[in-house]
């Protein structure tokens, strides 16, 4: 599994550093690449190889596709860590974008960075019906229905009671939908529409999944360990699933989610063998 | 003119209200309806449908392009009034996004009105193919060798030396790249690929005109009058060419570069009359 993922994530980020140093050369080149690269464990790219080959799809492709993805998340995370939002100050092990080069230059590099997604799946070798369908299935988990949205709502549950159901929506928003994208991408590349809705659902789930172990590491962890600062859902009194079922309901509620996510995959047999391991990689991660 | 203009950012506007209506309702819809609607003069849409006119493009595609065109154009207003950018409080005559809904808002809602411009785009009735140039070409107006790079110069070139050669490279990123793909985006449509090029340079003139006029009004407007603070570029030690050249030979530079804008569209004869009545507009404007 490891191997697997540092390979997925040395050829995603050979890719970004080749079509970074392709574009024309400006200042804010650096702060995007300091936010991008050399970027976390690129567990959403695995997510596309893996959902790839149950259904047979190009691996350069899917490295393309998952590029565009990363920018998208580290268009989010650059934003998520201003001051005026959730206020980090460390990521991914250093100085978030905008500690490093001020708060001015980090929301223009987010932007570059989400822009240069779209760029990065127009230019792609496919069939331009494939590209226009991927474009626009990114552009609404990147908005106000997806990532921007979400993170509206988590900046706007803070210190309030708020139910499970919304919490929920909120996760799966701000976290799921790009998970989503990422395990429907792979059908849309290869013209499979009847498994599409199936995996934009298991996408949600394993989002969810993720988001609740990153409570849940944030609840338990070390910051060295992890690479950013530890505990801060609780001080921020964020509205998390840990803050509403407690630490223990919580661990259950993962455990039920994988399994029911296992459950969706089995008709896929052997095929969806590295899919499941990553998933289960997912749960069992500390970082 | 006037009636053309109010005709077309009347039509616009009625397609982003149908756009936005339609959209999955959430908390961050009004915020970027309030930076987007009722929104500016449209010159932006003003320009696309001029330039159609002279390669007969359709209408009705041209005013959806321009939607999408001004949802940029509003995602870079409500990021440049930050605090951390140009701090201002005041914008088409009320305040700023941030100002009203919060700087994490706003954040959240330019991000959202820059991921709905792809959508818009990606939804057109139109060949894949062209959609396709159309979203590449957009976001390289959009990101960082555009209105994001552009942005930047801006803010670093403050109280600073700057040759001429960099304050107009700066402002064809910061203002001329959008210019260039309105006046570009009905020969992509069009599938004219004969005279891109031209429209690409005329484009850039243009919204290097209209930015020299910006700070022209800047210089001398009264804030009531303009809709936004007046006189700012002087506090801040903005780069313009007024601080440069002084205030009448920018007056010079400009109507040269009207003349010189003009004798590129002689060939077109009369099929650019329209065009023709924008540039002078722009050239007259007081806000």
């Amino acid at each position: 599994m490891k191997k697997k993922l540092n390979k997925i994530a040395r050829d995603t980020n050979l890719f970004l550093n080749s079509f970074l140093y392709n574009q024309k050369k400006t200042e804010l080149i650096k702060p995007m690449r300091y936010g991008l690269l050399p970027g976390g464990k690129k567990i959403r790219s695995k997510l596309i190889v893996d959902v790839g080959k149950i259904f047979k799809t190009n691996y350069k492709t899917l490295i393309k596709i998952g590029a565009a993805v990363e920018c998208i998340h580290a268009y989010s995370l650059i934003h998520d860590d201003l001051p005026c939002m959730d206020n980090d100050s460390l990521r991914r092990g250093k100085l978030s974008t905008h500690k490093k080069f001020g708060e001015a230059t980090a929301i223009l590099a987010g932007n570059s960075l989400l822009t240069i997604a779209f760029e990065i799946l127009s230019n792609l070798n496919l069939n331009n019906n494939i590209k226009i369908k991927l474009i626009s299935l990114l552009s609404k988990c990147s908005g106000h229905t997806g990532i921007a949205g979400g993170q509206f709502l988590d900046l706007n549950f803070e210190k309030k009671n708020i139910p499970l159901k919304k919490i929920i929506s909120m996760q799966i928003k701000k976290t799921g939908k790009l998970f989503s994208f990422s395990c429907m991408a792979p059908l849309i590349v290869s013209n499979n529409k009847k498994n599409l809705k199936k995996f934009d659902k298991i996408g949600n789930d394993i989002g969810l999944l993720f988001q609740l172990v990153d409570d849940l590491i944030d609840y338990t962890g070390n910051s060295k360990k992890v690479g950013k600062k530890t505990k801060k859902d609780l001080k921020k009194g964020k509205a998390t699933l840990i803050s509403l079922l407690g630490y223990e309901n919580t661990i259950k509620y993962t455990k039920n989610l994988k399994l029911k996510i296992f459950k969706n995959l089995d008709i896929f047999g052997d095929k969806a063998k590295d899919l499941k391991n990553t998933i289960n990689y997912i749960l069992i991660r500390s970082k």
